[in-house]
Parts: structure tokens; sequence; C-alpha cells
């Protein structure tokens, strides 16, 4: 099979670069991983030579070039269909893709006001309403496939699935900025930060020593 | 099977509604339509009956509700698997999945100022450079996946596929608001006007008397 590779961003502060990597990690394919750090000078034309649309993440596999978290995520799906990375049964795949959808799509206010920053403890609140609703819209869904489509299982659906990526950033944001959680939650969230993969992302993005003026 | 319910809103300025409807019609698949008005005083009650985000589209299969177009999409596509809703080939899928992820998530300053209105004629000119670079970028990718997928074919995986629909309501507001367009996505625009199913959406649109005071 050709070599896969991996372009991201920062550990500590791109949130879209864990959600393709975690995939990956977790789909068991070896890849390359090339890290742009991102707000620098030379940032964009180094980007520019990776991705199309000067973004991260990429995805690279033989010719292929990938972008879009959740594009990624499906084709590293489909290239390791025995790690079920979506659901296998047809209803709980069709809910865990909205559910990724979402994510990918909204919660604007929360991604701008507590922005993905993986090794601090900072103190935002009071929170305000409007990222305060969609918090809470972010445990009602957790809960929701926990209870519906958990199965006994410590992750959204059962096992660890592409679902699960799209929501480990906001796991670690609400760890970052001391967000209230309910039982349920919080539970989640153990499992997701005791992934040995999300460890291993944490343990980079502490060490990484960039300084950043406005991430 | 099951019948299929897709509750959506206003025609002329839904144009995540468009996306699933449009999809849904090229299956084959026939399903029941429940239009939902927005902006109105009971819009919020009503939608939340039928969507868990009180946002349109939803679809409803049997017990199964799904929103988020693009997983509604990605579910069509499995329930009409001789249609071809994304291409058959694994790396034209992976790049269709990537347009289509980029449309879900982005265009936002285009999204804004130039709100899908399928029946109006509107000058917004000069249009602002944030704005006219999204436009550029929506070009290029029609281009590149025409040059790269089109296959002699109409649209831009060469027959109709999800990332068409996705873009159809950017179709739409370029008509709307005359966005200078270059001749291959002229082409396309006129293909992506010509089908059948958009005709009948745009002939909705225009008969639709809502006095809507915010669009």
């Amino acid at each position: 099979m050709a070599p896969f590779t991996l372009i991201i961003g920062n550990k500590n502060y791109s949130s879209w670069s864990l959600r393709a990597w975690l995939t990956l990690k977790q789909s068991g394919i070896p890849f390359e991983e090339i890290r742009i750090p991102l707000d620098q000078p030379n940032t964009r034309s180094q980007l520019l030579q990776h991705s199309p649309s000067g973004l991260v993440p990429v995805l690279k596999h033989g010719s292929l070039t990938l972008w879009e978290s959740l594009a990624i995520c499906e084709y590293i799906a489909e290239q390791a269909p025995d790690r079920l990375l979506y659901p296998a049964g047809m209803e709980e795949r069709a809910v865990a893709r909205s559910v990724s959808a979402e994510m990918h799509a909204g919660f604007a206010a929360l991604r701008q006001y507590l922005p993905m920053d993986c090794r601090s403890r900072i103190s935002k609140h009071p929170i305000p309403d409007n990222v305060q609703a969609e918090i809470d819209r972010v445990l009602e869904l957790w809960r929701m496939c926990r209870q519906e489509f958990g199965e006994g299982g410590e992750f959204l659906f059962g096992q660890f699935s592409i679902p699960d990526a799209m929501f480990a950033p906001v796991v670690t944001r609400f760890i970052t900025y001391d967000v209230a959680m309910d039982d349920v939650s919080q539970a989640y969230a153990a499992s997701i930060l005791s992934l040995p993969a999300m460890q291993e992302w944490l343990t980079a993005a502490a060490a990484e020593v960039e300084v950043i003026d406005d991430p």
C-alpha cells in the first residue's frame, strides 16, 4: 500500500489536526506526520506546498491529496474497514455521521470563546450564554449517544468511532477551561483522555515550544 | 421500505434544505415533504417537533431521525446505491467528500453576504474582498473537479453526485447576485439549473408568499 502522510498544525492548538490524526492512529494504519507550526511568517507558504485550501489537516496517500477533516476520516474508515471507524449498523452509522457533521460545521461560539489549548488551564468563567448553550448541546449529544448507542462500551457508539475523534478536541477544551460536566460526560471525557493515542498527542502538545502571539 | 419524510424550510431561502431535498429527489426515492416557514413566531416550536437541533433539514425514515445535510446525503447515498450519489471510484469519492465537506463547513463570508434568495435578482456589487476570495475558491473547486473528474459529463464528477447538491444553492446565489463566472463555471451552473428537480424547486420558491423581515 502507498504510504500515508498527514500534514497537521501545532498539536497544542490545532483541533482539526487532532481529529484526523486521532482517527488515523486508531485505524492502525502507519503514517508519516508533517507538522507545520501555525501563525508563523512562513506558515502560509509551507501549507500551500501541501494543502490546496491552505488549511490543515491534509492527508496524502499515493497521488491522492485530501483535505477537510471529515472527508479524511471517511477515507480512513474506508481504508481500515475492519476497525469499524463508523458503526456497522446502518442506523447507528447514520446518527454517527449526523453527530460528526454537527461538530464539523457547528459550535462556532464555543470554538471561538474556548479555543483548543491542550496544555493550559485557564478560567474564562463566567461563560457567556451563547457559549453555554452550545456546551449544553454538546453534553446533550454525548448523553444521547451514550444512552442510545453506547452499548456498554466507553465511547459514544460503544467502541471508538469517528464521532469520538470529532469531539476529542472539545473534551480537551472542557478540561482546559474547567467546564462543568454531568457524570456521563465526565466518564466519557475520561475515556477519551485515557486513549494511548490521546496521551501521546497531549504529551507532544505540552512539549511544543513555539511562541504564538494570537492562537 | 419505511416511508421517507424530509422536513425543510422555505424553498426560496433555505439553502441547506435544498441540498438534502435535491439529493433525495435525484436518488429516486419517493418521500413526503414537510415545509416549515422559517422566521415566523411559531417556527421554533414547529421545528422542535421534528428536529433535535431545531434546524432544517431533517430526514425521517421509520424510527430514524437524521439531521445535518451532509449526513442526510450520506444516508441517502447508502439507501440508493445504484444511483452512485458519491462516485464509485475510491479516489474520486474521497475528493468528492472533501469538496462537499469544505462547502458544509466553510464559505461563511459568502453565505452571509450573499444569502440564498432564489427568486430575486439583486446587485450587491462591489463585492468585498473576503467574499470575492471565497467566490474565487468555489470557482477554483468547480474547475478542478470538472477538469480532473468531470469525464465528459455535465456535473462536477461527471454524473450528478452529492457535491453538486452541496453547490446547487451557490449556483442560485451567483445568479441572484450576478456574480461573474468563467466559462467552465457558467456551463456548470447551467447544468445545475437545467435539472428538472432544480426547476421544480425554483418554481416552488418563486410561488412562496411568506413575508420575511430578516432573511
